[in-house]
């Protein structure tokens, strides 16, 4: 394998692939990144074993092809020299099997390659079934709701979020049993075929990590075993996780006694400040009381003091309410909505309290009060 | 105790003072800020015992007084809450002797407070021996010296740097005893007094933090277990440490074989990616040499692979060179220079490595090379 690049292009898609790679690798030969040449052109694949990424560098992007081939190069280091270069273009070169020589008019790099036939064999083959998305609605909707994901892996299928289409429909549910985010949407460009999976949080992050250009179209591919994201040039694959889903329809009440409109933003810093005296996570309880024309937060400690918050609000229906919840979870809930005031919804000071823009919303956030008595 | 405040004004004061609040404080008055009111003004004092910092705010920047007195307020709370306010004034009243109530007319803070007498009595008091200095200046030559300090506490007095003035002439050392870095200078505003201090690296970054404004003047009193600084409205008040700092004046060699002088820019840049490969610290080697007209970089890893890379020199002295010493030091020393171009000087491979900007330059930096054979 011989080539010269332009290095702003090698390392903007070895960057890309290089999220794939990672630091806590037992597995020497998948700290590697797998350099491809034909004469098409050069993939690059990096895997964990959990998540694959390949990005492909077509042939008119590359300065010249001496001789195709492949190796696999530690990605760290190449990674760091191509940062740290300044040239305009590297020549890459293979040489006696075991070894890569990165050059430029002042540098030179050797370094020691992995063997090729050591590097993990990985199907990302597409299949028929492609359903495709604008990459912002798909950002979005992942970032609406990942958070609500279980970070204990006592709980497996909770680590990650269920995706579903049905139809025109996608869903997007994540839960991690306090609380639970759910985004349904309808969609035009509709698939053949339904799906269902579970993706593990830290990979779906990752996917959307990538996308910079919200316009651009997504191509999923589902799998029993797999999802495969199509995106630019780019090939991000992921493991699923195995089992059924628990049914979230059910938690959702359809009825309330009590409904409140507020302005997302100063509910939101209101609950910011009144989270100050929250020494620890689990001790992160803010109660909030509706008192007259307005809601109060209040938040204790023995040790450090008391605080309170009044903002105001708008009654839609019902009555005064007093019920408390953890506002590291009330805080993350807000961020997802991108609209000025929301809808809290009550029935009662122990059970789910709902977020949703307005009756209809396609973004719902639930949360489980907690009881202070 | 009670007052009316304008928030960014307390905020700013309070930011400052805080720098001297450790988290790592076991003594729990000492995470409190102490406030004493007077009909003069605000006073804010922070400690760890081994900083104080205090901060005035004159009259003219309170909105209302309404009675005089003083309470230690836990900082860490005291500055989240003003941070996270949007209000322009915030009103501070002491209630019972035992909190304190921090209100806005849309938030109300309850904070327990300390108890005033348990406040460690420190003494911040000046002497008639100022020295003035400019502060931009007096921030340059700690940052030019500082980073050549010891981390380990086995050599107490290598962990700070040693401030002389002797007349006109201020010198600033720091070693680690593998390198050494020098700056002297004469300077117009002159104190009476001859000064020969040491103080602890960690405090006098701290200190140099502070400087928004180079244009200010810094007032100096030296003690003989202390170091006053007064600058703005700030008192900057640092321990020393004990003993006779080691004379460095004999280390550093008058006569050189060999001089270089090289593009200071482009010899970092290549330091620093022949460092790619250094994956521990103290692996952290390069090797110089120079082939005909040029200076070559080299650093190798059995595990990993090669470095080479080239930059230009012009031989003010001497014969060719090959020296090996660490990528680390070089490149801290190469960061402290403001200059487009440096001297190297060489006395054979196991002698120290001297950098200056001219045979008069008023910084120098030691380097001891490394034996590689």
């Amino acid at each position: 394998m011989k080539l010269k690049i332009n290095r702003n292009i090698l390392l903007e898609n070895l960057n890309n692939v290089g999220r794939a790679l990672s630091t806590r690798n037992i597995i020497p030969i998948i700290n590697g990144i797998l350099f491809e040449l034909s004469e098409e052109g050069l993939n690059l694949t990096a895997t964990d074993n959990e998540i694959t990424i390949r990005s492909f560098i077509k042939r008119e992007d590359i300065k010249e092809i001496e001789s195709t081939g492949s190796v696999v190069i530690y990605g760290r280091f190449i990674l760091d020299i191509l940062r740290k270069l300044s040239s305009e273009d590297v020549d890459i070169e293979e040489i006696d099997g075991c070894k890569v020589v990165i050059s430029t008019p002042t540098s030179n790099y050797s370094l020691n390659t992995f063997n090729v036939m050591d590097y993990p064999i990985i199907k990302m083959d597409t299949n028929e079934d492609s359903i495709k998305l604008t990459a912002g609605n798909f950002k979005e909707i992942v970032n609406q709701t990942v958070f609500a994901t279980s970070t204990q892996e006592s709980k497996p299928l909770l680590t990650g979020i269920n995706l579903k289409i049905i139809g025109d429909r996608l869903e997007c549910v994540a839960t991690d049993s306090y609380r639970l985010a759910k985004k349904s949407v309808l969609f035009s460009l509709m698939g053949s075929k339904n799906v269902n999976l579970v993706i593990p949080a830290r990979n779906i992050n990752e996917f959307v990590k990538l996308i910079d250009n919200d316009e651009l179209e997504i191509e999923l591919y589902a799998f029993s075993n797999r999802v495969l994201f199509k995106y630019e040039n780019l090939l991000f694959q992921s493991s699923l996780l195995n089992g059924t889903y628990p049914n979230t329809d059910t938690l959702v009440p359809t009825d309330f006694e009590t409904i409140y409109r507020v302005n997302v933003n100063e509910f939101y810093n209101a609950m910011d400040r009144a989270s100050i005296l929250a020494q620890a996570k689990d001790k992160n309880i803010v109660s909030l009381e509706s008192k007259g024309n307005k809601l109060v937060l209040t938040s204790s400690s023995v040790e450090i003091g008391k605080i309170e918050e009044e903002i105001d609000y708008e009654t839609v229906k019902g009555d005064n309410i007093r019920i408390s919840f953890s506002v590291k979870y009330m805080m993350e809930a807000l961020r997802s909505f991108t609209g000025k005031e929301v809808n809290i919804y009550f029935n009662g000071e122990i059970k789910p309290i709902i977020i949703r823009e307005n009756d209809n919303g396609d973004l719902l956030q639930l949360i489980l009060p907690i009881k202070t008595y």
